[in-house]
């Protein structure tokens, strides 16, 4: 028989897929004004991302409102703390694609520096980790966050090759490049700093799911007290 | 009369305490590191962290658990959930300072590029933040929140001058400073992306002590199931 919880907790689920969609959509368009060197396109990532700061309060206030009125047990209670927590990073990936529009803004004013092509493919693993570890807190599947956690090692290579590329071929060679590189670099950092993001995310479903199976478990509580 | 949860709470406090003197001290002792060219002091603050990281879980456990057992009514919920909050950001900061370590480590092995003059005025300010937030929280006072988010346009404009400083006296004029400038402007990017984490707590105390408002007014919030 299904509890009246569970459709609160289908709810939560159905709140976190939306706010992953939106995050993962402000990637998406931040990196693509960044290709098409598109100001009006950076201009609406930073105008939607009100919409998803509202969004987050009030996934934040449903999540202590369930608590404080089904006082859940154990294993719905660290579903619905890791939901809370999952909202406010998620809320943090969107803001992270406003300053990659934003230092759009500022590129499309100059002269192209360089064609993209990591850039572009470290925004791709991005938004994938995103999906991946929305996928992994709503299907509540570990193996699903470990594939996020061991992502995170191409978006740092990816990363760490962006930075090599611009300080030496570019900044190095000629310091003139230096502003527009500089931007560059940023973007790529934003975007490793996503991907963090995710890896939050999926270390918190890890630790839900284990901790549930300690949960199953009272007395080994007790003995923490 | 003390209710057994007003001890819970107060122990709760102490560990959001302790976890901010750590944060700080981990900022102030990689800047240090930073200053005095010393690589074992870095490694330090990246030897540390794991503790913590262990702090950190065992403060969210102990939130949980505490919801758990005490069933807490609205307003105590909010301190505990906003508790659960601004432990993880405190986590996050220190690793912050793990991250300003870690290019310590790079440009210690290098000629001192410059005196450091703005860097360490940031990590003031950073620092302070720090402070002032985890005060704010756990006072439950918005007025020093608000001096959080009043300071963050300091940082802002630190942050602003020696990335400006970095790009135009250096790189531009000298490509071979590229390497090292890149170093330092991504520690200056870091202390401000602390700056933001004490904003994000800040926040966090003002939407607690605000809901707290609405909270003992339960037919409002009636209103909106």
């Amino acid at each position: 028989m299904e509890r009246h919880i569970d459709q609160e907790l289908k709810a939560l689920n159905q709140d976190i897929l939306r706010m992953g969609a939106l995050a993962e959509e402000a990637i998406y368009r931040s990196v693509e004004a960044l290709k098409n060197r598109d100001p009006q396109e950076a201009r609406n990532v930073i105008d939607n991302d009100s919409q998803i700061d509202r969004l987050e309060l009030d996934v934040d206030e449903h999540c202590v409102d369930l608590i404080a009125r089904f006082q859940p047990m154990a294993k719905d209670l660290r579903f619905i703390a890791t939901g809370m927590k999952i909202n406010a990073e998620l809320e943090r990936i969107a803001d992270i694609a406003v300053d990659i529009a934003q230092r759009t803004l500022e590129l499309v004013e100059k002269p192209l520096l360089k064609p993209l092509v990591d850039i572009p493919r470290l925004a791709a693993v991005a938004q994938n980790m995103v999906k991946l570890s929305i996928d992994a807190f709503v299907q509540g599947d570990i193996a699903l966050a470990k594939q996020v956690l061991s992502s995170d090692a191409q978006a740092d290579q990816l990363r760490n090759a962006i930075q090599k590329e611009l300080v030496d071929n570019y900044m190095v060679k000629d310091g003139a490049t230096a502003p527009r590189a500089v931007q560059l670099l940023l973007i790529a950092r934003f975007l490793e700093r996503i991907c963090d993001h995710t890896t939050n995310i999926a270390e918190d479903v890890i630790y839900m799911v284990q901790a549930e199976v300690v949960r199953h478990h009272p007395e080994r509580l007790e003995g923490q007290n």
